[in-house]
């Protein structure tokens, strides 16, 4: 029992919010799909209605951080069960490119657009950092409200995140390096890059291989009751560990779910992570449009600065994954080059970070903020556009996806 | 992508604390499960274990709250589901009574043992207050467990819980109002009395008649995908609603059960809960063994003063809810006896805010929290040798229960 003058209503205030943030959601979901429009780009919106920016009635916190982190987490999880290794190293060398070319392309035209704009080496360092790393929960998502997961752009975009990932850590890494005085930690750095890389072979190659020889190590006899526990423990324990060592939090669960992906328990654990997948994904879609602040654009100047970086970012991501994907043919190339535009909540986390180190002013913060929410709301619909009339078999689930 | 160095690793943080939380619940399940000994035992004793009495490895914190919270809320929400409001009203009466016998004799035994120990009336009154309110949720999952929802003594517990929180209020709100110093509110207390019943009695006979009447409210057909949300949504905004009344989550989301369980939507949603409940459940278990701090007991007095404590607050609620429901027969009124006992986290809310009222001292306080978890150890062995051999025809869901 709680009591409202006791400290004990936090949690009270809590399941509040999280009503409405969920409440919102269903409302843009619903809003959206009649106007048979990506019913993620009216959760996103529902986020900049509810929040600071408009009603204000939902501020960015902790706990909704943490719900947003849980629902990427589950969706990628999801996506990975869904994701068939063998059908990921088929496209292993058109992803290898899209990774390599999708960040390339966007770190030198990030770096130029700063040099362009006369700001400082630092800076232009970060944005271009910024422009540098894919959201891949929200392509995610669009694959699986559309069928197109198993495709080869679809399985390319996957295969394509995870290196882009990696990469990123680099270049933040170095990025920070490069502004935090005098403590620059190379060894640090090159540790945990080959701690990244080997943990995403052992557990893509190792884990699939270990779940296809020993099955009984997820298996439901040994586990009382439904295999989704153990499941679950494996996606947030591989979770952690992705975000510990640097990672994101989301490649440890796309990797435990190819594992997953090869039991036998699949379909059991498909069916049980799907609602929560349905509970907690739209948390991370209304916690995108929760980060935006609209009054800090409200100059001339800063909304064509937002239009420009935009641009830039739009343009050089697109043109990287695109030339990256060439082999698979121009449609497929087509789809991955816009698949890799949006940086979502990513480029919102690589400007927080140079906003603490004081290389991001207050507007640029804004700016980036803003060009990651645009790049993420301009895909849904153009990806529907170039996917609609051939979809595969795979059915969507739940209301988020 | 989140960076060790950066404040944007405190999800990774998070995620890592809930994996430990997860797994040491799990661990602790299969252990008991393997020992013949009720699942939940073991996950409240693997929170001792993990929590800052022994290992320290988890401390509460406001995640983890909100985790076991939402956990409670999911299971009184499924135990909604699974209830009949006819059944409910057949027990009615005897409901009723053990709701206020129930209350009534460890109101009186808590103060009596306060007076007898030469405590501050203020005191003897929080004492009281503390011994007064049942927690249902782990009454529930061993119900659930045992597949003894449905029996008499089951429902009964069920009415009688709702009942008892109302009037668990009502004590609170008197006893914060006789030492918080000059500004008790008797115009307050009644308006949320009022409330509280206006909430019940509408939600349990008007809300479960409009979803008989208007099932195309709740139906899939106006939503596009699953049935889920809606009926999540409506679990979180009456559990949210009844918290800010004052009374407890779990009554808001155990009335928004009862309605989802006259809807035609029931079995989809019920397999859909499921999987929520056993994520979620965990966290509620868990952290009752976290909020244990073992070094406060470390003498002869105060472990004597747990006992007795302990001992008064069993012998209380065993006899008034017995007395209360000794019209269905001595089986029953014994199982009812039994599963009116624990306190768990109800009783741990009332000491602090007893704490924080400065009435319970640092003593005390630790004595009431470890009465609350001893009534909670108790009770799952008990139920489950009074209920072994006749179960019913409901079977158990996922880990937690």
């Amino acid at each position: 029992m709680t009591f409202p003058i006791a400290a004990a209503s936090d949690a009270a205030n809590e399941l509040g919010t999280l009503f409405i943030v969920l409440f919102a959601a269903k409302l843009g979901d619903e809003l959206f799909r009649r106007l048979r429009q990506p019913a993620i780009v009216g959760e996103i919106l529902a986020g900049v209605v509810v929040g600071p920016s408009l009603l204000g009635i939902v501020e960015p916190s902790r706990a909704l951080d943490l719900f947003a982190e849980l629902g990427v987490v589950f969706l990628l999880f999801w996506v990975g069960i869904e994701t068939k290794l063998s059908e990921l190293r088929a496209v292993g060398r058109a992803a290898t490119l899209v990774g390599v070319l999708g960040v390339a392309v966007p770190l030198l035209g990030g770096f130029a657009l700063g040099e362009a704009l006369g700001e400082s080496f630092a800076t232009a360092v970060f944005l271009a950092a910024a422009l540098v790393a894919t959201s891949v929960g929200i392509t995610s998502a669009v694959l699986v409200e559309l069928g197109a997961l198993a495709r080869p752009g679809g399985r390319t975009i996957l295969g394509a995140a995870v290196l882009d990932d990696i990469l990123a850590l680099l270049i933040l890494a170095v990025a920070v390096g490069l502004v935090a005085e005098g403590d620059f930690d190379a060894t640090g750095l090159v540790v945990t890059v080959v701690l990244s890389l080997a943990f995403v072979a052992f557990f893509a190659l190792g884990g699939t291989r270990i779940a296809r020889r020993w099955p009984q190590l997820l298996e439901a006899p040994r586990f009382a009751e439904s295999p989704l526990l153990p499941a679950v423990l494996l996606c947030l324990g591989l979770a952690a560990f992705a975000a510990q060592i640097g990672l994101a939090a989301i490649v440890g669960a796309f990797l435990a779910g190819l594992i997953i992906a090869e039991t036998k328990e699949k379909t059991p654990i498909e069916g049980e992570v799907a609602p929560l997948y349905a509970f907690l994904a739209p948390f991370f879609f209304v916690s995108i449009g929760v980060a935006v602040e609209l009054d800090r654009l409200a100059s001339l100047e800063t909304l064509g600065l937002v239009v420009l970086v935009t641009l830039v970012a739009v343009a050089t991501k697109f043109a990287g994954a695109w030339l990256g994907a060439r082999s698979l043919g121009s449609k497929e190339a087509t789809i991955v080059g816009v698949g890799m535009v949006p940086r979502g909540e990513v480029g919102i986390v690589v400007a927080s970070i140079g906003l603490t180190e004081r290389v991001i002013d207050q507007q640029l913060f804004g700016v980036i903020v803003a060009m990651s929410v645009l790049t993420t709301l301009i895909v849904p619909p153009l990806l529907r556009a170039l996917l609609r009339g051939d979809r595969h078999h795979l059915e969507p689930v739940g209301a988020g996806g």
